[in-house]
């Protein structure tokens, strides 16, 4: 199972969460690429040590890239593609090189059903990088259109998020949405590591697929609650690695 | 002998110059790269059809890059990589690649003698790629950095612009600074790429090193003068033609 | 009749339409206050002379405002604010002060329906200075909320746009949306101004109420249709002139 | 004797120091005014309690306006004059007026030689409003020529920096030019309120102008030593208040 993180969500002056220590619990971090955060400093700085993802987003960094914008898919297309570029750029001075793309905030909500701009991200994924991976939430439009292109899809789960019976994501606001006790969300975690399924709201138990499972690192006690998700799935015996590169994972077939 | 002119210059809804003109007769455009004037649906537009240079410059919209900002060394290597990065995805859609690296308005003029801002761009340049060759001004202090750091140096001449003595540019301001006559300019281009020297604006002959010669597009008439001064080479037996790549000219020795 | 249109609309180095050809013609200008083009120098360039409105738009430079963005309604009163606060200042300098606010793109078209939106931008003219008046489309939700806060509500028409027989403009990429001949435009505002409707594009008279007609500025011949506008409304003996200040009305009365 | 410290400056999504906590110590708040940091949404919620002042800086949100720039002078006229009128707009709302202008960062620095953009900020606060104080270190050029326009100066000391005996800041990076011990600090800042002179760093005796005193609250220990400098003046019997503005003393005389 892999472990993921928003990573250099800082910008010029600004800081943000706890990225040394979030460094040292998960496998893959998902590194914010100028456009809603970020700067060449943070990204120069994340792109070290773990799997490195491009953390797409919209291009507002006064809202922080949590605000739907309704741009154009060429234009969205041709605004990633620069993304991965700069990320790529600082990745390569490190020695790395980007693994896989998860799009941030607004735009990630807006890729489970936009077609337009799914296909956008997508278009630029492809021309960029056909090797890179895509991680999202199972059902997402942006993921099927991926899988019909070729591109490697992986999928997500949230370890501190209560689900539906449907195997959707309780929204935030309504009570009982995200969980907030470490021994709750760790062991969760582990059943759904080791035996692929979750206990939703309503206390069904729902298939969940994830090859990665998300945690966050901004918030007070985020970070003691993934280094208890990582301690108690070592300690179930879960590998806990970031999934490989595609072009390695070819390389090896 | 190269013609060279700024490309890509638009932001967002603004549009400057007349690019299509201009890649009818330049063999390289400088395009920007986002921190000063471009943006992703630009940069993918001028990424096509001639030699492509990065035309990196201060992080500075507002000011189109013409003020000089005294950025930290580290910062400015880290901006001019994600420049590049960023250029070089949209240069790689259009099935081509970056060849040079020219900086742009107050960086140019920064770099000809502020040393640590020099060497910031030459690591930013090695660190991305360092078969990229550099472009310049003779005695830039940042060109002498470049070739100490074993990058390709070219330089390049102004058109229409008056050099003193001592072979430095008339600052803009005084009186003769810049050329207006297409037939004159032609002539001294073709003097320049034939003969290697121009007469200063005290009348003397001043030998003048150029790889390159550097032609405007966003004022009226000057793409009358590039045409002119294209013209002019090609009637004098002047090849004119971009140069190539340190890679390609590798590969044939 | 007043005659509105945009003015301030580049952005540091970048132009955009014709501004000085644009103040022989209008009564009012629609200033750009920094969120989706103009600065400070455009802004205090344009604040002279005719009417002032303020041009409010999202803040997105990169999409001249065009794009819907799903802000939050306090923070869009708040950035309203800051851009009235901003252009007032320039306003000042040249010894006038914002007559009316009108909102710009994107925003222009949400707040026709989008009531929390609307109201976030009512709130702002409301804490700002009641004593501006708004100008809008008739019946866009946020004009109706206007008047429920006790502003001062004017309503514009488009004079080169075909409506619909219901009085809505027909959108933009359907035939016939844009008209495009000066004596046609200029005939139709005549009418408007004269006898208060308009011929919808099915043929039928419609009642269209106009305190202002909007004319463009930023295309090839659009100074020319203002100007033929302009000229037929003095011909036809109506009165082309800024609507007064609210706070100069009521000094009247 | 007055005491300020910088407020507003996160951004977006980013926070930056303690605002609630400083709003308990100090006596005036330098609000960041939008353009190196803070939003409308900062400006709005720092524009209560104490006397305002904007906190004007660069356009320069990725260097958090601690980067010279070399912007003309009637642009930064311009900049000034947008940045005081949008957080005038949000005083207002919350009840409130500007009471002074200081500049932030490299700004503040530039203007204690830079003599054209030390004229273009005054020009800027003369005609937005010349009722307005301005605050800075005795010496400024920009000051000595504030006077000369006729505007209210007030001179600043630092709490927490060692001065040379010529009467200048020690220069941070050399050792000793920052103290860090609450005691010390609140014992020199009695020192200065009752008697008017500090100790060098060299150990003489200097006369020092002060009507206000800077203390931080970005650093771990910052509004420690706030508070203890605060309560240190009171137990001394110091008056701890903003200094009135121009038009109330006005009014007073």
């Amino acid at each position: 199972m892999d472990l993921n993180a928003d990573l250099g969500e800082g910008f010029g002056h600004w800081t943000l969460g706890d990225d040394k220590a979030l460094l040292d619990v998960v496998t893959s971090a998902n590194i914010a690429c100028g456009a809603h955060a970020g700067d060449p400093d943070t990204m120069l700085a994340a792109a070290r040590g773990v799997a490195i993802g491009a953390h797409v987003g919209y291009r507002d960094l006064a809202g922080f890239g949590r605000r739907f914008i309704d741009v154009a898919p060429d234009t969205l297309t041709n605004e990633i593609l620069c993304q991965l570029g700069a990320l790529q750029a600082c990745a390569a001075v490190a020695g790395a090189r980007i693994s896989y793309v998860k799009p941030h905030g607004a735009l990630y909500n807006a890729l489970v059903r936009h077609e337009a701009q799914a296909d956008a991200v997508v278009d630029a994924v492809r021309l960029f990088d056909p090797r890179l991976a895509v991680l999202g939430l199972p059902g997402a439009v942006w993921l099927k259109r991926a899988q019909v292109a070729g591109l490697s899809v992986r999928y997500e789960a949230f370890a501190d998020r209560a689900y539906t019976s449907s195997g959707t994501l309780v929204p935030r606001g309504l009570p009982g949405a995200v969980l907030h006790q470490p021994a709750q969300i760790a062991e969760r975690c582990v059943q759904l590591a080791t035996e692929g399924w979750l206990t939703s709201i309503d206390g069904r138990a729902i298939r969940v697929r994830a090859d990665s499972i998300c945690v966050h690192g901004d918030t007070p006690g985020a970070v003691g609650i993934a280094r208890a998700v990582r301690d108690a799935l070592v300690a179930a015996g879960v590998s806990v690695r970031a999934v490989p590169r595609v072009d390695a994972s070819r390389s090896i077939a």
